[in-house]
């Protein structure tokens, strides 16, 4: 049985309760949106003790599943004001999973101007006081906690973004390398982890008793089936795109398909692509002596990750991906890899989103606060945010905030948050799933980028309006799914080709848990997730009229293909009306 | 026949035309919801060319009944996303109505770094290039426009805040005393007019037609009634309340009823009270050989206005208001009335809501940026707005994006729109208006303080939630319809004691148009005009869920009765539920 933790952060105290029966089927997104919309008043405060701030291992963690090392950290956002799951790799969510541990939730809040970290093991857990990492970056604060704890423990934890409970603090989760690397960026969740009081969270799965079976070769069996159709497809298998280039395969393929949003959304190519292309970075790194291929979650085959240096060989940054490098580059006119790969060590440093940071810059200067193309610029402006200047409280409310306070209309966010890497006009796949997720603008929810541009699961024209709300939808469903599972969205490119491997999925999870679920079972979950958020956000005030992307999308004709986002409100409203 | 003028600042084309049908029987706030409920796309950016800006006589403008010269400016709003009709007196909407003219439209946006004036008088409408007032404040901006047009002419104009479009900009208006002196404060109605490109409009009523009556006689006979009701009642009569103290008067007696808001909405009474109340700035402009008795708005027959003098005599600012006073002393923890009135002034010289901009100083001294009483402080901190820094720009941006960019959740807004000087727990019929109103949180929508406090028009016990449903309705209701007259909302006091004042209302209004209205119909036309603005909040997005106070209202109690807000949300919902 697996069990869930419960910080009280007022009182100071910890609860380790088994899953409730309405839980007890649940696992990453499932259980953060499950105990967010049944917990948290939807009108509270983001930052009020009322909210409360869930993070949870898929229902695979701690497997030998391929790519199941996905960690899941909920709450009720204080970008957007719905229900947020942020989702993230690293190596935590497999350790909770061997800790038997489906997730913690923490409550409440901590005096003011305390500061706590939390310390879980095999031996049970412990509230700390972390008074001395106070205003910490992440690599100084996860040094200082592997030189108490090893090299090899788990951490969770923010940054000065998130003390200082700005909208666009991430939380921090260590990469395989032991760095804190890898982002639950998107909502602001270090803001409410910031709220409570908590610095951190430190996950050690040593003499963990591991995961239990209920039928260990049928899970066998079908974690092979699954591990094969990722080695199989030309997107995940070893040598292919997503190994050899990183995520960054796709910034010449976006920009070619004129859908690369540069300076602030304003165009769809960036006549500086190939000087921060996938095929660049992997020159780049390779020519000084790091390592473009590389894994940053536990479990992981895929290889996405990289480890960037600088000219002096010097680790810089890990995983230097696609939407930070378009946000931090083309987005703000910026071509130079050297001084993206430092915005991004920064980002991480200070627990901001990389996303919504960078779109932030680029509305900056829209406004004129600095010019579009200046690096140096860009990177002053991110220390602004980690001193907690008036500047970097202006840019690290987000884009939307940017916007307000620049007298900018100019801007790319839908529920407040930040839109990524893919112009919804030139492809419209991905604009659907902007405007309707329940995220607020976010790809992953529904990458119909695949499909669109991809050529994987089909094609949809990403041109046309036609098409794109079922496409939407149903990836929607699925992703839920997945991201219920711990599973990496990755392995959609491969199970929406190789139908055995989408198979397995439900398999694994019957060898695990001893359950007989059907494919279509699993669609139902992820639709009973989406209902769930959806509820959550009616109660909170949402409306069809923030399923919509801002006007000047459809009125504003995008170079090279000239086109408007042009998929109906009616469409629109068809999506997620299941 | 009333005249409506359209000025496209796109391409710079002015068109003067006969009020269309369906807006021929519409004035005031009844004219400004109605054009931007028909004409503006509920969704765009409030600071894109699609926004319209109303500007807006009252039915009654230009005419001789007493306290008939409100002028109404309407837009969806940049600070609450809904719409907004912002009321301001001065000397401009008898003009106007003299004029014959029912109202101005602002449509489009100028080319991007032209500013325009425009002038209207006799001879019709002309726009004319403001490059040259770039940057002025709105003293300096009168001067130079009444050098030009003369010392008698009504001018609307925007300061520095209006055109760094914040979301706390206001749109002055001149006093009978020639200075830029009474705001249309409320929802960021300068951040339109500055996205428009439009600096001021100059309105000339030399040798203007006049208004024409249908049947004079009747007309006088009526508004004569009326303004006998006024001097009548004891709140409004000469020599009453309002006319000695100004609206200041009410400081003593909130604070009495444990309802004067403290240092950011934490404390219901204020230590500092006798320093900053009705009586002693009555004292200290009498002792300094100032105004404290004095009519801002023409026709206004009551005089709450007054005229702030420093310790050497000069004039600092006029109408130093109750809600100015509070916002920026008490709610700030300030108790030095020449620091309030320095503030008063910068923030009609920089053209800012003093309640709004009050509000943010009031969080961001809550998150420390200041410390609570620190005059100088506050003083410096509207200065950084008008400087247009980035600390500024956060202020500036209002209390709700102030609360985002310092962490600060005890932020007391509805719908984004900064509460006023009367804490909902212990005076909860105005609560209820704060909450329900279409405007976002706003004392004059639906006055209940009157009955809750002051005993006008019966008594609903101000701490019990019985009966306040009703009140706010009645009076949200009655509001409306004196909006669309262009009365001032103080004769409310009168007419809701002294019923043949209230009854000359339709009288005068079918003596000059020749209409057949009872007192149902204005209360009909009242109706009429909050559901044309609650469709449009709710096309923009809102729901019920907006209609709520911030949580804390409900949770902490406020001394020294220790309330709560506890008007059901079931009750809420019935308000506007007609």
């Amino acid at each position: 049985m697996r069990k869930l933790i419960r910080v009280d952060m007022t009182e100071g105290k910890i609860q380790v309760e088994e899953l409730a029966p309405e839980y007890a089927a649940l696992g990453g997104r499932g259980l953060t949106s499950g105990i967010v919309a049944s917990e948290v008043p939807p009108l509270c405060h983001p930052l009020d003790p009322s909210n409360k701030l869930v993070v949870a291992a898929g229902l695979l963690a701690g497997t030998t599943c391929a790519n199941s090392g996905r960690l899941s950290i909920g709450a009720k956002s204080p970008l957007t004001g719905g229900i947020k799951e942020s989702n993230v790799g690293g190596n935590v969510a497999i350790k909770l999973g061997k800790l038997r541990i489906a997730g913690m939730v923490l409550e409440g809040q901590a005096p003011e101007g305390k500061l706590f970290y939390l310390l879980v093991n095999k031996d049970g857990v412990q509230l700390q006081p972390a008074n001395e990492f106070k205003g910490l970056k992440n690599y100084d604060l996860a040094s200082k906690l592997q030189d108490k704890y090893g090299k090899k423990v788990g951490i969770v934890s923010i940054g000065p973004a998130g003390e200082m409970k700005f909208s666009a603090a991430s939380i921090a989760v260590t990469s395989t390398n032991g760095t804190p690397s890898r982002h639950a960026g998107r909502g602001g969740m270090g803001a409410v982890m910031g709220s409570k009081g908590m610095k951190a969270i430190v996950v050690d799965d040593k003499e963990a008793p591991g995961v239990t079976y209920a039928d260990k070769e049928a899970f066998k069996e079908a974690a092979g089936v699954f591990r094969d159709a990722l080695r199989e497809h030309p997107v995940t298998k070893p040598g292919g795109g997503l190994a050899v280039y990183g995520t960054n395969v796709l910034a010449s393929i976006i920009n070619e398909a004129g859908g690369y949003p540069t300076r602030n959304f304003t165009e769809g190519q960036f006549e500086g692509v190939a000087k921060i292309s996938g095929e660049t970075l992997h020159d780049v790194i390779k020519e000084r002596g790091g390592n473009p291929t590389h894994s940053g979650c536990s479990t992981c085959i895929i290889q996405c990750s990289n480890e960037y240096v600088d000219k002096d060989k010097n680790y810089v940054t890990s995983a230097l991906e696609y939407e930070t490098i378009w946000a931090n580059g083309a987005n703000c006119g910026i071509d130079d890899l050297d001084a993206i790969a430092e915005i991004d060590r920064l980002c991480d440093d200070y627990g901001l989103d990389t996303i919504e940071t960078g779109c932030a810059v680029a509305v900056a200067m829209h406004a004129g606060v600095k010019a579009f193309g200046d690096g140096a610029g860009a990177i002053e402006l991110i220390h602004e945010i980690g001193k907690g200047t008036p500047l970097g409280r202006i840019l690290g409310s987000g884009t939307a905030v940017t916007g307000q306070a620049y007298g900018v209309s100019h801007v790319p966010v839908v529920k407040r948050q930040s839109l990524p890497a893919y112009d919804p006009r030139a492809v419209k796949g991905i604009g659907v799933t902007y405007a309707t997720t329940t995220m607020g603008a976010d790809h992953t929810a529904g990458y119909a980028v695949a499909t669109n541009i991809l050529k994987v699961g089909g094609f949809v024209d990403p041109l046309k309006p036609e098409g794109q709300a079922d496409l939407s939808r149903n990836l929607q469903i699925a992703t839920a799914g997945v991201d219920a599972a711990g599973l990496c969205v990755f392995v959609a490119f491969a199970v929406l080709d190789i139908p055995s491997g989408l198979e397995a999925i439900p398999q694994m999870l019957n060898g695990q848990y001893g359950w007989n679920l059907t494919l279509d079972d699993v669609m139902e979950y992820g639709k009973q997730i989406i209902k769930t958020e959806l509820e959550f956000n009616k109660a909170a005030g949402f409306t069809p009229s923030d399923d919509r992307l801002p006007e000047f999308f459809s009125k504003e004709p995008l170079a090279p293909h000239n086109v408007v986002f042009d998929v109906s409100d009616e469409e629109l409203d068809t999506v997620l009306d299941f």
